[in-house]
């Protein structure tokens, strides 16, 4: 199967390069009869839209969502959804210069050779624009859960920026919180210290990188599979497949490697509590591969953003030296976590979505068809 | 697509519960005319098995494969490779005590949860004992790719066991270094350290965790795709579906996070290197999904083994709180690292090998069908 | 994985009702460098496209292609393509009438138990205006497998309608000679009484059905998978999922299951001659599932439109009797067969493509990566 | 995906060859908690065996099943079953003589082409051997079903051998019928002319061909896709998938080419009969892909077996010419078509077993999960 579909169930295609005529998303496996709010998915797209401040790129687009099928009066047909936003921004001589030049840390080299043909300017589909196709599939899947699984929630952040780490409680952390800050992190305090290292490393024509926390709350027991595809592999997998990912967590993450068995252990308990069926929570709500009932606790690392103002060496395709003149810094974010919390929460709605259908495959005993 | 399959291309199917009749896998998609030596497949179980030195598990099987289709005069059919092991070690009493209980941090709650059922001694599908299907395949594929791809080879180690830390370096160590310690890890040093640690575990009745670090050398350029199916994203699934895993990295991980871009950023340069294309290699070798010639350096966290000596406890699956008297420390490992290096350096061949046929399909200009 | 898509190495995807925003397709797999001419896409619209004569549907929409994604100055970037055609000419008033109504060997009973739910107008994705996005795929691979493979070519023809039978040599006919005549028989003579039989057909408001030959020459030896995925057996599904069909046959067909072994043997020869390695070709072009270098050679069998003019009983959704009065014949075809010859075409171009693909994947001799 | 699974939610891989060490079948994706009995499976091998009689091949085999995997007490655990029956009656110097011989109309011809290799005796993977997987994944999925369907049956049976055609009502016939004759036609008198042209081909040395029918009776409503995956597409392609099939027909098939639509269509009614919710049963249980409840009709065409006592010219594989000396008329049957029964129903119930739990999937409103 070629690589730009996500999940079996709930099958989500991406289309359209960064700088092309659209981009966007064929979903297949939508339930039918389903209340779909297509300003919802403009909510969703507004959110991870570049421009919102000055924390993030310039690059202004209206990133209007159309809907070519699938939907009827806001119900859906049962039909495969097409969601379309047209690029309205394309700036091909920004990239003219670069069209013979590898990037350091971008994905000029490989694809270029893997494909022998690369998109003209921008990231073609490296780029974070091609991420707007699985943010719209979230905005309707999680539409649909929310509604057949009520209190389900799905909340990201931004827990570290550069040296800067906020302590979050995945328990008790919200949407809103989280919505306040401009860098997208719930503790004032140190998202202002966030603010100001992203600020220090835009003045520097630099960039920083950090960690965005997320956690998974009221999700039905019985999520996942035990053997390949467990909740954590496929979780790992569709975060890791964003742009810039270096690393993931869940649970207790490299630090439960640090611990014994004893402490690391989470005990059963008669009544569920915050923790869900056991006392602790270091499995981060899933166990042999399968959701337990608590929350599901992850981490993903994202690098610094590839693209900085200062100088760089690198070499073109035929080889050559060549110094990047940085001078200047083009239309990038210094950081680009803030953007990737909806990207972050859109991919975990995508897996959840999906494990929730395959699920709900195996269940014979409900009556009937 | 249910959950026991693994990759597209060269498709991994295991099977077998870890006390039932055996254990397996079928593998399809291997390209015919392939030599495969099944005593190459032996070691590779013979690596994976407990039983093995003071520091794993005491269960003793002998776990002789056995070919029942695929192969003929040692040379592939272009058929499906069935490979099977008997199960012969089997004690189902010594796990019927436990029948009904939610072991700490096993999986029984969830499959409970999730199936209503589960078998009735031993781990069923979420024992380690599942993994010999995915090692045989592995030991096919590393066969097979090594055939192809001259010099390729992936070779991972013991980095940290609890608290004890190992610096190796990704460049130079060696499958043979590896082997020497009964430990796996290839500083010797190092090793003794980290021995002493799970002596002192075991003698507490307790265990440890670890992290394994993996390096593939010698790849081809251009495997892995740029969106969903990126060659980290593939890696971080596979390794994620290892029992008792808790986080993955790619290249520089979580500790790029913490990096500038200017840092971070790997400069191209007009003579490949130690490091392929590139100076230095945060970028852990895949750049945009691709592989780019470097090396491919990944982390993996494993948690500490969940069953323990220590009194615990749990409840039953009629909620009655039941304190686990772990008196007899049974035939668990106090440290899964050691075993897992092979498990370990087995998703990551599957991955390879998968991404590599999937490469070669969209090869058009090789010349005649 | 839900039924929108088809194919697993050139993956189709199509979206969209007869009478929403817009029908299209995404291909994914679509190998990079490759040169494709949209008008030629376009081309093939047309040949699909009502309205094109008197024997055919009156419904008039331009059917303008548009490329979204995946191609940069006429050459295939690797990305996937999105081809969209505007709904222009939709008229919801025709339907509304038909709301309720569960129309005679239509899909509207069998959408409304399945989903709860169907298209208010047209028949959503039920109707012959979903094989748009079928027919702009195969245009697309086509341009591909004959760069790829000379010699190629895939030819339909109509070889009956009603009681009218055109006996069709497949070694010989060609594309052009279909292409003469209104009905696409190429027997001049034929094709006039087939024109008769339609013509007193929809004098009397009534449809009529029939059979497409069609025959794939030039196809490589060794496409096709033994067991599951035999090449007939996946043209077999490709044919059956157009609308109105109810038959397939490859090679001799139901005919050759009257013979005997000694006359339906194709005997192997010393040189390939016009029937490729076997003197004759009662196999029809595949033997164990794989091509052997003969013409491919199946036939189609398409029931008659099931929207006649003639006046019908039958039920509403709550179960009231109603007769359809047809004295408005609307829009339809009274056959279907004539603009069924690209579409039939089109699904074997999709399946050829796939195993194309498919095939590459195995082939691990062709040098390096 | 490599060609030897079936299915995407029940998913059944074949593997081994006829005549290596075992065949057999591993089944992801079936229901936990659902009761099997292997005695049903072994039923269902016996059905499909050769040797039961004078018109079958003389090969003995016992072919006793055995379960590696899945059950426990009989009991499904929601794990891969993984079914096996040993090879005990391998002969390979039966066929050392055609080891390098394109036997005509056999796979030996494109499995060399393709593969470059092929078991050295009997069929390898094309060999009817191939099916005992088939066979015992229907076994189960017949067993599950029926439990979770009550009323559902599948009935297949042998409608024409060479050129003697019976009429056999799909409503009424039952298994028992077919089982009474040896010929598997529930006609006793046409059943006797069929064995007398059977036994008039093996006494020429020759074989025959003919056509099987089969019915689904008391399928839910609602079962397939609109699009690709059409519950007849499926099913063509499951039954083309069998070795020595040639064609396929549902419904009315190709005689419903030859109607008009007023003829053809079937009205609904307002109280369900015989033929469910339609007066009349042309679309033979099925419209817009999708079933109605009316029973599914199929109609099957086999050629007569390749391999035939007869002397036949034909080339090896250095392309000399060979006279095939079929005086000895091997262990193969003059008829496969009895033998063929199970075959057709075994493919039936997987494309059922497989649209029935995708079906489930998407059912979200049945309560919690």
């Amino acid at each position: 199967m070629p690589g730009n579909s996500f999940g079996q169930f709930f099958r989500t295609t991406t289309f359209g390069e960064s700088h092309g005529g659209a981009v966007g998303v064929v979903i297949d496996g939508v339930p039918p009869r389903q209340t779909i709010d297509l300003s919802v998915v403009q909510d969703w797209l507004n959110r991870r839209r570049p421009g919102q401040g000055s924390l993030v790129s310039q690059r202004q687009e209206t990133d209007r969502i159309e809907c070519l099928s699938g939907l009827q009066d806001g119900m859906t047909l049962g039909t495969p959804l097409c969601l379309m936003v047209r690029n309205q921004d394309a700036r091909p001589d920004d990239y003219a210069a670069l069209r013979d030049v590898f990037r350091p840390s971008h994905a000029d080299f490989t694809t270029e050779a893997k494909y022998g043909i690369r998109a003209a300017s921008g990231g073609g589909r490296a780029s974070a624009r091609e991420t707007i196709g699985r943010v719209a599939a979230a905005a309707v899947a999680s539409q649909i859960l929310k509604a057949v699984v009520p209190g389900i929630e799905v909340v990201a952040w931004v827990e570290s920026v550069h040296q800067i780490d906020a302590a979050i409680d995945p328990l008790t952390v919200t949407l809103e919180q989280v919505a306040q800050s401009e860098v997208r992190c719930p503790l004032p305090a140190i998202a202002k210290a966030m603010i100001q290292a992203i600020e220090l490393a835009r003045a520097d024509g630099d960039s920083v990188g950090g960690v965005i926390g997320c956690v998974v709350r009221g999700l039905p027991v019985g999520l996942g599979d035990p053997v390949f595809d467990k909740l954590e592999a496929d979780l790992a997998k569709a975060l890791l497949s964003l742009p810039a990912t270096k690393g993931f967590e869940i649970g207790s993450g490299f630090a439960g490697a640090r611990m014994r068995g004893s402490e690391h252990n989470d005990s059963f308990v008669e009544l569920p509590g915050r923790n869900g069926p056991t006392l602790t929570n270091r499995s981060g709500g899933i166990q042999g591969g399968i959701g337990n009932g608590a929350p599901v606790t992850m981490r993903v690392a994202f690098k610094p953003v590839a693209s900085i103002a200062k100088p760089q060496h690198t070499i073109t395709k035929d080889k050559k030296k060549v110094t990047l003149d940085g001078g200047v810094p083009g239309r990038h974010d210094p950081c680009v976590l803030p953007r990737a919390v909806p990207m972050v929460e859109a991919m975990v709605w995508l897996v959840i979505m999906d494990h929730f259908l395959r699920n709900n495959a195996l269940q014979l005993n409900f009556g009937k068809v």
